[in-house]
């Protein structure tokens, strides 16, 4: 099937490609959705030939025009894309020869696959990193409202999964909404190293042409040309930079999720998901999963393999391109879908979780979750704070024994474990007087969490907005 | 889109699944290449039931000839998969109902979602094994008559990429083998721990039913029945395990990759690889690139992603069966594509690999390959070994500088070292002398390679191949 | 401070090393716990060559003998490891030509570095494989007795978390021994291929010495010598595989804590870890943080990451032995370390473990957990499951609805939904009742509990004792 | 050995902690190295306690006191760290109020290990990260001043290792500084999220004490404080997106290494490393082995390995501290270490590096490495380049038939190709012509290396020094 006169490259060869080798080494099965930013980046490179006269004016508006109708068959669905021509950008200039003759043959004077691909990822993975801006903004803006509606709400805060400290729930999703932030800087400064063109590198040296890659950088919207041509065919950072932002954004979608499948437990019962984020069971009528953060909890191992997937590709690669690098699109694909899908999902439930107030109430009250307020109020009365620290722990002891918490207990039993025990101590022994009294930045006091939201607010309102941007240039 | 009446859980539920949701938790994009093994297991599940009286025979019947008719409808491409259908099974089912009517809706009594699912990875990772284990079986192959081809045939040794001492080239093909012989018995043992069957596990706790699992078990080829219902459902290892052995094999495979890529290397012209095995440039007309080599070394990073991926997903999964899971078949069935792919390409191209033996001879005179010969020859003289290190060390320094390897220089030259030496030394140094003087089991001696190779042969001979077995079972 | 003389490769060198790359580059600080394998396998390798007469016996006894003595001097702390002499094969045999003169530097006669270490690292391997399995066995046998004694009594079953079906304690505890058992399957397969010898393949190539690799291998007790040079000098495979099984067994593990750490949550309180295995809190006096499991299943990233460190390592190396390859020790020896102290704290707190039976009880009448028994009951009344299951769900989402389980409905309540429900439902819809039911091999039941209990126990005499093996020879 | 008065949160406790289990769980034996970190938090803490006026100033007095002579202690080697005590917090406090009695007691008011912790691996990774950025522009520099040295030495540029195009030393060089150049902005990124405070987010949610947080955050150099504490206790984005940066940088260093030795290796030739970077081999004799570049690469999969064993910890874990996080330590600062030692080793090794400019001419003028040229001079001439391309792919397999590189064809034979081709081809044919005409940004015209190194100068002096600005405070 795979005849030599459709390569590029045959002069050279004897006999043409094997076909299994063919279809092993073609990447049109998964490089076809590079399709617009390929064609993107072709017009550009050709209007630069063009301005400096490698190109007649002709010959440019010719590639440019034709490839506007390949475009459009491709979106069509029209184009069926061929193995022989292994990748996106000889299926397309194979088109455009067959469109408009041969000056087709002339759009890839001074550039090669080698740059033309690191460009069109490049560009493709701007437009998702864009796209996973703007689903993480919906989300933390969820997390916010969330946390502004819960900001009076109390619930046991746990450490080692033990009731610790009364937190409100509205402090927690904005822990949340803070593990998101650091995502979002970090992808923000990740956009930064995407959005260098490799485009003029050619194979690995540059060209002897007389092209001008300031132009063709400035008509794609890059910062900059690459600085370096060996290294511009060869590098891969960007996609790994991005699966390690994606990583650590899995990571804390994992946490969430198992915070949700928690909660959603008949053990916890703290919140409630719709049932249209859940699903049921074959064989368990009763049964209603939370399937959503289950399923994220479980695309995270994927995105970390992904990862580890390109930096094993890249290890110890000697300059510049090698074929290996082929292998650096699937992850990379993959990841973007399953962040955007994640994240997605994840921003149209946050709005629809109810908490159980009463039952998080509940919980709170067992567990011993104010013993620290306890002791912080011996303290108060002059207490060393290990000393405090160790009567406590004999009450609670003594509570657990007799199973009963500390606020259920008597002034007077209060009083055996310490003399420095006042009435008062049962306005701090209280939910409401524990959490009002973490009272700075960073505490669970309602108020603090109030401020906090206000915060987060006021910072999301001023991320640049790379989409809106964009839309507003065209 | 999402219909609660075709959803098989919806009874306690008062909404449908949002759209989104449905089509982030289907897996039925992904499971429906089980659809032959989902069948074969329900025909043995319906079979069994019939023969403990759960289903009439008239029944099983009804079921086993739908299900026949389903798959020839898949096979001719005619089933249109349903994403409210959510997965393979229910698709299935749904389809069976379609057919036969509510006799069909009988054919889950007695089993879950999650012990078939369980059943049909099993049934199609086994049979993904035997087709591995055939095109490993192949490519050893390969290599022992390459090996047997080159026994006399010398090269350089390298230990950090450094000259070290001569071997034969048929010694450094048997290094090959030796690693893929430890890959399929790994893959061997591996395939024992897959060949156990979760069914009649249920949804976790085994079923009600009087089910008798030692005949579903026989019925498809199944060594035995899993013993605890909990572990049947919630286990993954055995998509773990083959991870595992598959990482192996493609680091095996990444480093031959690696020294194909030097021998073809412009530098090394050690060995010459057919043109439809190679690639060019679109932009260097000279260019000839190992593409296959190549593009295996890159593949490794993608085994070694998906194994933590599967890792990364089963971490910390409190039992039984997690919504999670569904995450665990893409990336076993991508691994398999990759292991087979790559195995296929290398087992039809190394018979194809041509020994420039010339140019390896050469090489092998270069570098001061044969400095241990003239070390050994000393200690056999009686001088202790560090000592003679040493004085050949001083001898090498020299040949530095004057640009000669030990062979070229004059018996008075190699005497100013060591009066030790005499002159038979020329014999010892010679390329042929000192593969031969390497004489025992393990050494590069061309009659230990033969000797190997016939070894290799023969335990190739006794492996057992289920693939075969298999076919005269039908 | 590094001197050329000490070192055994100077001859050649016209400067000594840099004192940073001489410390940047030995391994001592870390190879020096395989001493008393190196001491082994120098004495195994003097005998040998005394056997085939390169040594005089008078040569080999003096050998052996003054290493003898340095194993006693290392052993009481005598020794001061020099970094200049690299690593623990200079480092002692430097020692040994101290104590015994130039008889000293015969040792290393038809020897390398390369196929020492080698030798080393399987003989230490190996010794750590049976010290795992003497642990893992232990921690069996602890979790099979505690199956035996919480046979009958119920929890609840979860999928997703959410309650499904009722089962026992011990049934649970078997599913966690289950893992272990192919865990201890994957070690005995792993061993075989520890258990094969590089001594003898030298540098890479063989030696010209006239060896007997089959008298060194009896005196290690390996199974056989390795098949060739050139893959015994640069095979880490063994090494990677047993981090492979140490990443199950881990995964296993970390599942197993998850649960521990749930059930001994405020919320679960399924069961109690005895103080001395639990640690409290710095700050909050009344917690008691189950810092073993929580431990464990932090542990698990690190042996992951061990693995993924030699994959990488090993990533398109080409043969025969690179200096990378020196990075194989510090993850293989924290493997066994962490896998052998998770394993001890687990095999000593098991069977510890008090199970809360009340609590569990109350926990399993929840959530609606003999929904599917009801459905069965149904279908054993002719209605098809499918149908059942959807009845059974109205029956739920009633329940939900008036806050009750279904055995606490009334027969008229029961029947509003089928009128197949008849008054002996109520036996059905008891925990007892349902877990009895499910009486086949793999289910809950408490006989097949006892059942599986009793073939685990006679499975685990029957393994094989490599240790004790080796005690009976010595 | 354990004592229950030892520990600090004895109180409910009824006996005391197993021994193994205290070893086991205790990080004293890694986190020892903290101290500094530690006390320095302490200091800050103590201080900010006396300006709210929770100690009085000469409490504070007493503790800062306390604080330094212990830091003497330590440095004295004197203390001897106590696994009862678990970790260096308690170790040190516990000294401390042997020194000074209850008021020591006093200090852990207002924190809790909990944020300690998370502070003190804050500080400690801030230094650690202003030492690698130093030897990161250490490194920097000695590769442009090495690359302006070799601006005009042509050597073949590889793509898939085969010849391609000629380009310069200098050229190549550049390329692994620009790798290092995006490191370096992801190291200084990576410092701002390190570079914000834990501390008064106490157990997880806060403390009821009237504590300043922005007075400790400015006295220990910090940002600002966290936003909020459940996050700021539980958060370790810090580390793993270090890990990730180290990641980077190392696999930038594995294909530096690969290069360097593929330059060493017999084969190439291309550079020397001076004796005192390489070592030799204890049996042959000739050896002289790259090490440093060898071991670096090693080194790559240990730092890969300690990411995915942070990316494992994390995942999944519910809020906020788990005892899980314990584990953090080992990865980051074994990170640490190699990151520290892999730079120091290039830096100290690059300048050192002698380029053999024959070796490399005369390899770039085999492999027909200036066909690129010659396609794009009947490009020049009207030729359309896809037509170009075929006619220079003859071209080739002639001058391989023959023998001969096109340079070494006559006028004659060259025309035979195209009628194209004129006497001034020989003139582009040339290395120099080559490397000359890719003169644009990027290119590895010598011109366009020496703007480069000139541009890549300046961006190093602007670059921000925190250990000198640190310097500058004390």
């Amino acid at each position: 099937m795979t005849q030599s006169t459709h390569q590029t490259w045959g002069g050279r060869f004897s006999e043409p490609t094997d076909a299994f080798v063919a279809a092993f080494t073609a990447s049109i099965g998964f490089d076809q959705r590079l399709y617009r930013h390929d064609i993107r980046g072709s017009i550009a490179h050709a209007t630069m030939l063009a301005r400096v006269g490698v190109l007649t004016p002709d010959e440019c508006a010719a590639i440019v025009t034709g490839l506007g109708e390949i475009e459009a068959e491709i979106e069509r669905g029209e184009i069926e894309w061929s193995v022989a021509l292994e990748d996106i950008h000889m299926n397309i200039e194979a088109r455009l020869t067959e469109r408009i003759g041969t000056v087709g043959k002339k759009l890839h004077t001074g550039r090669s696959r080698n740059d033309q691909i690191a460009t069109d990822i490049r560009l493709y993975l701007r437009d998702g990193i864009d796209a996973v801006a703007s689903e993480l903004t919906r989300l933390r803006r969820a997390l916010i409202e969330l946390a502004s509606r819960e900001a009076d709400t109390v619930m046991p805060g746990f450490t080692h999964l033990q009731s610790a400290q009364p937190v409100t729930f509205g402090h927690h999703l904005l822990a949340w909404q803070e593990m998101l932030d650091r995502d979002q800087q970090r992808l923000l400064d990740a956009r930064k190293r995407v959005n260098v063109m490799p485009l003029g590198a050619a194979a690995l040296a540059g060209t002897s042409y007389p092209i001008d890659r300031h132009v063709t950088a400035e008509l794609l919207g890059f910062e900059r040309p690459a600085e370096n041509s060996l290294d511009a065919v060869s590098d891969r950072d960007f996609a790994i930079e991005f699966t390690s932002f994606a990583s650590l954004l899995m990571m804390h979608l994992s946490r969430m999720s198992e915070e949700l499948v928690l909660w959603t437990s008949a053990r916890f019962d703290f919140i409630d998901l719709p049932d249209r984020f859940c699903t049921g069971s074959s064989i368990m009528p009763q049964k209603k999963n939370p399937d959503v953060p289950e399923l994220v909890r479980g695309k995270t191992g994927r995105v970390y393999g992904h990862m580890i997937s390109l930096l094993t590709l890249m290890k110890s690669q000697p300059l510049a391109y090698n074929k290996d690098n082929q292998e650096d699109k699937e992850p990379l694909f993959d990841t973007l879908d399953t962040v955007l899908g994640s994240l997605r999902a994840f921003a149209d439930m946050m709005p629809a979780v109810v908490a159980k107030r009463d039952n998080m109430a509940l919980a709170a009250r067992q567990g011993f979750a104010t013993a620290t307020d306890l002791a912080d109020y011996l303290v108060r009365r002059g207490i060393a704070f290990r000393d405090a620290h160790e009567i406590v722990g004999h009450a609670v002891a003594y509570g657990i024994e007799q199973d009963r918490d500390l606020s259920q207990m008597s002034l007077d039993e209060l009083q055996r474990f310490s003399d420095h025990i006042g009435e008062d101590i049962f306005e701090v022994l209280t939910l409401e007087g524990s959490v009002a009294a973490r009272n700075h930045i960073g505490g669970t006091a309602p108020d603090q969490v109030r401020a906090a939201a206000d915060r987060a607010r006021r910072a999301l309102d001023v991320l640049p907005d790379f989409a809106l941007e964009r839309e507003g240039d065209a």
